[in-house]
């Protein structure tokens, strides 16, 4: 197959590299910057540029979600008919609805995808063609067609990751404000401290597991979390309400209180790793 | 030099291992269970049982803070004059408070400690050489005569830790109720969304680092937890504060707002990570 990765960054980059290195297929890359095409070529990430569409049987959409959704609509009618076209975004349903039936009315199936990988850094410098090792693969297949889908299964599984999780866009985007989205917001939220200024020395794998993923990308993750606004809200209500049960336990003293709080955390996240294994 | 490590759990268990290891020091132990103590003799861990603390010229007392302060208090007339006694609790405030002058009128010195390592496990079994690898000593040494304070310091470094930091019980507590206590509430109250049930399959890095340290030994950090009371109320507040920032600008969906959030944050982060290298 002609594979095509739009946009070399950190995503789509290691998708790139993958692709070289764990398949036959041909892989061609898009990108605004001529210096990361000719980096690219000259490392043997892709096999050249992509200068025609058509020539694609799955075009991999790595571009920030508004991007993405641009450049699809862009281009829906240059795709080649009967191919497939998918994305990264971590939100699904603003993609979805947005280029679907358009991308669909060219006679292309568009699956929306989300590969559950990254590094808190960006740029094709940082990709790795080991990125998606073991990683969930989350896609959106909704009316696709089998042979679509099974075929986008195959290819991602061959590229290394672990697993192919389906699911609806509404769901994708509801559970992502919580495993990833909060993550985010909370990590930003606790490198803030006024303490922060005495930290060094005092802090072991606890402070930097909290606060690693607050090195984000601005621009990216605030596109993603005002496009998952609903479901972000709760879950910013719903930690923050439980933050208060703990501070009510700590201003009344109450120790049986505390315990019982901390135990019915550790219970959840010890069936939560059996559940990953 | 003679030294005992009181109680083998993960942290004691790791003391013995690294001073047999990295030391030509006599390591003695002491623990509850006597079949610890022989699984410790059994695999060289530790050169016998103390059963006479007199001979220590230093004792390490790695218990939980009640326990830690009964044990000092019990045996305070038993430590041998001139010798050092220290602890690792997470808090420092109460137990230098609550045993140091009653050591010091029987001619032992007390210096506060605080080794920043630790793992999501606890026991004998867990303890690892080289668990403090490159770690931080903290130790509260106050009024204690230089050379015992050097001593202590030698020591640590010879057992792999990375750097001593010098501090009052206070300031300690006030750090650490920040860099390692708050991390602790807020994995504990990140794993408890209603979302956990959906979870598998949608998760990667961020959501495990930010849940990794809910899993705790309850009994222990309600201990800790209870006695910072004042340092942690505060940055749990703190916390919840900016998470309302977050909040409105999603609420309002005011992503100029949102970026400027998140942005800072990141410099916060960069910035930390830049000291502590």
């Amino acid at each position: 197959m002609v594979i095509t990765v739009v946009g070399l960054g950190l995503i789509g980059g290691s998708f790139c590299k993958a692709i070289k290195e764990k398949t036959n297929h041909t892989c061609l890359g898009v990108d605004l910057s001529e210096d990361v095409i000719k980096k690219a070529i000259s490392e043997k990430t892709i096999d050249g540029e992509c200068k025609d569409l058509s020539v694609s049987d799955i075009t991999i959409i790595c571009l920030y979600p508004e991007a993405t959704v641009e450049f699809i609509l862009n281009n829906k009618e240059k795709f080649k008919k009967g191919s497939i076209v998918t994305d990264v975004c971590g939100i699904k349903e603003y993609i979805v609805s947005s280029v679907k039936n358009d991308v669909e009315e060219c006679g292309v199936t568009f699956i929306g995808a989300h590969p559950m990988a990254g590094r808190e850094f960006s740029g094709y410098a940082y990709s790795l063609s080991d990125l998606y090792k073991n990683a969930s693969f989350i896609m959106t297949p909704e009316n696709a067609p089998e042979d679509a889908v099974s075929t986008l299964e195959k290819l991602v599984l061959d590229l290394g990751f672990g697993k192919v999780v389906k699911t609806t866009p509404r769901e994708h985007d509801e559970i992502i404000a919580y495993t990833s989205q909060l993550a985010h917001i909370v990590s930003s939220a606790y490198i803030k401290s006024p303490t922060l200024q005495k930290e060094v020395g005092f802090s072991a794998g606890s402070f930097k597991d909290l606060t690693r993923v607050a090195k984000l990308n601005e621009d990216m993750w605030t596109s993603l979390f005002i496009k998952n606004k609903e479901p972000l809200i709760f879950e910013i209500k719903e930690i923050t309400e439980r933050l208060s049960e703990y501070l009510n336990a700590l201003e009344n003293e109450d120790s049986a209180l505390m315990r019982e709080l901390l135990k019915n955390g550790r219970i959840l996240k010890e069936k939560s790793i059996e559940k990953n294994k």
